[in-house]
């Protein structure tokens, strides 16, 4: 069996530098990024952005039109007040609204945007999940 | 700014059932799973299996074509022969190769797979890196 785990996120983006700005006005801090590839370190993980055809030639197929949207990251907040404030700050910093945070059918509240890719990011917050103080997760 | 984490991985599958036997043979283990929607408790994160049209639906972008592929979910291995057993094991529970494990330009060692809906998983042992015991990567 394999270990129930993610390690590495990678994103492909069409243009670094943009993408970079962009996460740089979420307030996001690079650590470690080499030319090429910026990385983030997160909880026990690491988010990198890499060149979309650098990316396709990496996974083994070069020149492949790599898709986007069908993978949704996900950002939980202790409260809906943090929720709208994730969401307003990623508008102000260059995202593209998809869904306006709101109470959902599941009982919790969650709004969605997409990163100057088209990289799909909710954020939500989960009155069923624990959140640790250092954003831990557990069901 | 908004935290540097990621809480849930969501990945739009085209048949759910046929999603969970893919991830099952692999040894995964779900947990808290819904009607229409499987998951499973990683390392502080969830991941997450959920009906293609529908979660364009909740991404608040009903009737879209999401694409797949430009996100890369890694994971990290202690050593290469742990990443061969896991290339393996994926091919053997219907996975798609994309590029067997090779050393790679950047020191390490990997190989990538697609899973039965084209979503990308990279198995990978990277000698720069701190893996825990547990499974949380550090950079």
């Amino acid at each position: 069996m394999t270990p129930q785990r993610v390690s590495l996120i990678t994103l492909g983006v069409a243009d670094l530098a943009a993408s970079k700005a962009f996460y740089a006005a979420l307030g996001w801090v690079e650590h470690g990024s080499q030319p090429g590839v910026a990385f983030y370190q997160m909880q026990g993980q690491v988010l990198s952005l890499f060149g979309i055809a650098a990316l396709a030639e990496d996974q083994g197929r070069k020149g492949a039109d790599l898709g986007r949207g069908a993978v949704t990251l996900a950002q939980c907040f202790a409260t809906e007040a943090e929720v709208d404030a994730a969401f307003a700050l990623a508008l102000a910093s260059g995202a593209k609204a998809l869904k306006s945070p709101e109470k959902v059918f599941w009982g919790g509240y969650s709004g969605y945007y997409a990163d100057p890719d088209g990289h799909v990011w909710e954020v939500a917050f989960n009155p069923f999940w624990t959140l640790s103080d250092t954003g831990a997760v557990t069901m």
